[in-house]
């Protein structure tokens, strides 16, 4: 059984809504569900799972409390803030996965700042310049996974390369068999899409040791056509991901209208926001990394826990280097 | 009535299908449906609608045909086909236009062809660098006018505040009044995005004559909660719009499922392809030129030539001018 440390302080809600994913993933268990160790003020700790009704020193249930007292606010650089202080959430957390205390950390806070943590305390794999963050969008034809969704915002092609290998590596962990990758651009027409993109067709032509499908556009995202990686810079990932979901979100209102009956919908919306959708996994970092929504829901973190601790079980971080090296020696 | 100039030749399934759209508005005319001018090879024009119960010398229906033969194909390069060739249908129809013996012409072929030929036979207006392309995404709250959807793929500041100005107009002549513009990036943290938005935002804040709203996000173009002018790129505008359908499709399929009847979901589904957004009007041109989706049906390309109609009909070039020359003044 695996360990997931999670930040108690990051997102919206917190520390109330990652309290209540906590009481809900001991009183719900699903088969593969991993042990928590909850980073955060510890006193505070035990009395928000205490008014959930979960005791962490209890049986099976027990949850490590692991104490850090201070979170990233959004407006601050989370650099100088990871830098200044000792006993920030995501550090501790992140620190945890260093020194083999847990085999993966969550947080649903500041992306920035979870990013730089994961960095700073675990490190980039060899070959990796900038982690990506990688979702997993629930194609009509199976898992997507669409990266970067926002973690390095300016790109260049060979960053994309990496991109692609990572992604390559996740995919397979996600149990896709021989994933195509696809490079997210505008059509056939005009050149293939801006400079970054032509540059980037023809490295991928030349040097990815993957099955390089070419490419595509933003609608093979939610259909799954043809490529199960989809590679972008963060800027383009992040409007795009952000964009797929206010559309399901429009999707959802509008199609419960035009049934009389807005149940079925909203379920679907749901269902499909606690999915693997739910989480980005920081990629090219050496050591399990998990990033929700900073508006997540408790389910949503419940989701981003199994994303996690799956992740920890299959050993991404190894499976990410192995493709790494795959792809540095062919380059 | 205003009549307006339609590429014979344009579209996946020209002829065919261009003529499927022609039968449809002569035998189910709506109020204020234009007068049409078919542009393409006249023998090859009459014996189509011939076999579609449509006599084009006759009566309130007549529609002029106007010759031209060629169309640029997908791997042409636009320019080159356009020099060097005077019959080519875009070329012709956006000439119409230009001469006046149209208001405004439509194609659903070659993007990169049709933009070429309105900027050679239209010009562009004072103050536009590059024209754009704009969507009209039927949001949770009204029209959400998304641009550039895929004109121009390099973009500046100062080209983005062309956008900002020639979309306010858009948005005006669809009757939103007061229309917010909001700069399309990737969230609050991280320094709001990449150079070329945080550059933008600066430029925006300082100098642009309409109510700008500041950042928006992916979800924001569906839900339509701040901005009815989303201003972006052109790379990031059309992968947004592409996998806005993307999901659209996505949620039909599995909203039809949910719900044990498809019927009710396509048709959303098949309603919001044929409103509004089934078109790109093409801003900051000297002519209304609409542009519409390669691979449309003929109900999105009867919707394309009625948007044409609207736009003609509220002289959409003298509006953009107009605010153009207010953003000019202020610069």
């Amino acid at each position: 059984m695996s360990t997931v440390a999670l930040d108690l302080l990051g997102g919206d809600g917190a520390p109330g809504v990652v309290a209540d994913a906590v009481a809900h993933l001991v009183h719900s268990p699903v088969e593969g569900d991993p042990r928590l160790t909850l980073v955060g003020p510890p006193d505070l700790a035990r009395a928000l799972l205490t008014e959930r009704g979960v005791d962490p020193s209890l049986g099976d249930a027990a949850i490590e409390l692991v104490p850090a007292t201070r979170s990233v606010a959004m407006d601050e650089d989370p650099l100088a803030v990871l830098r200044a202080h000792d006993d920030v959430t995501v550090s501790v957390a992140a620190g945890l996965v260093r020194d083999r205390r847990a085999d993966a950390w969550v947080s649903v806070g500041h992306t920035g700042a979870a990013v730089a943590a994961a960095t700073l305390e675990l490190g980039r794999l060899p070959g990796m310049s900038r982690p990506a963050l990688a979702v997993v969008v629930p194609s009509l034809t199976g898992p997507v996974v669409l990266l970067d969704a926002g973690a390095a915002p300016e790109a260049t092609p060979d960053l994309l390369r990496q991109f692609a290998m990572v992604g390559h590596a996740y995919a397979r962990t996600l149990g896709v068999t021989d994933p195509g990758i696809g490079l997210l651009t505008i059509g056939g027409e005009d050149g293939k899409g801006d400079r970054l993109r032509r540059s980037t067709h023809d490295l991928f032509l030349e040097t990815l040791p993957f099955r390089y499908v070419g490419a595509v556009e933003g609608h093979d995202v939610a259909l799954g056509r043809s490529a199960q990686v989809v590679v972008t810079d963060a800027f383009t990932g992040n409007v795009l991901l952000k964009g797929l979901e206010g559309a399901v979100t429009w999707a959802a209102q509008r199609m419960g209208e035009a049934y009389g009956d807005p149940g079925p919908a909203w379920a679907l919306a749901e269902q499909t926001a606690t999915s693997d959708f739910a989480g980005g996994m920081l990629l090219g970092i050496d050591g399990v990394t998990v990033i929700g929504h900073g508006a997540g829901t408790a389910a949503e973190i419940c989701a981003c826990v199994r994303l996690a601790a799956r992740a920890a079980d299959m050993d991404l971080p190894a499976v990410a280097a192995a493709a790494l090296a795959e792809g540095g020696r062919d380059a």
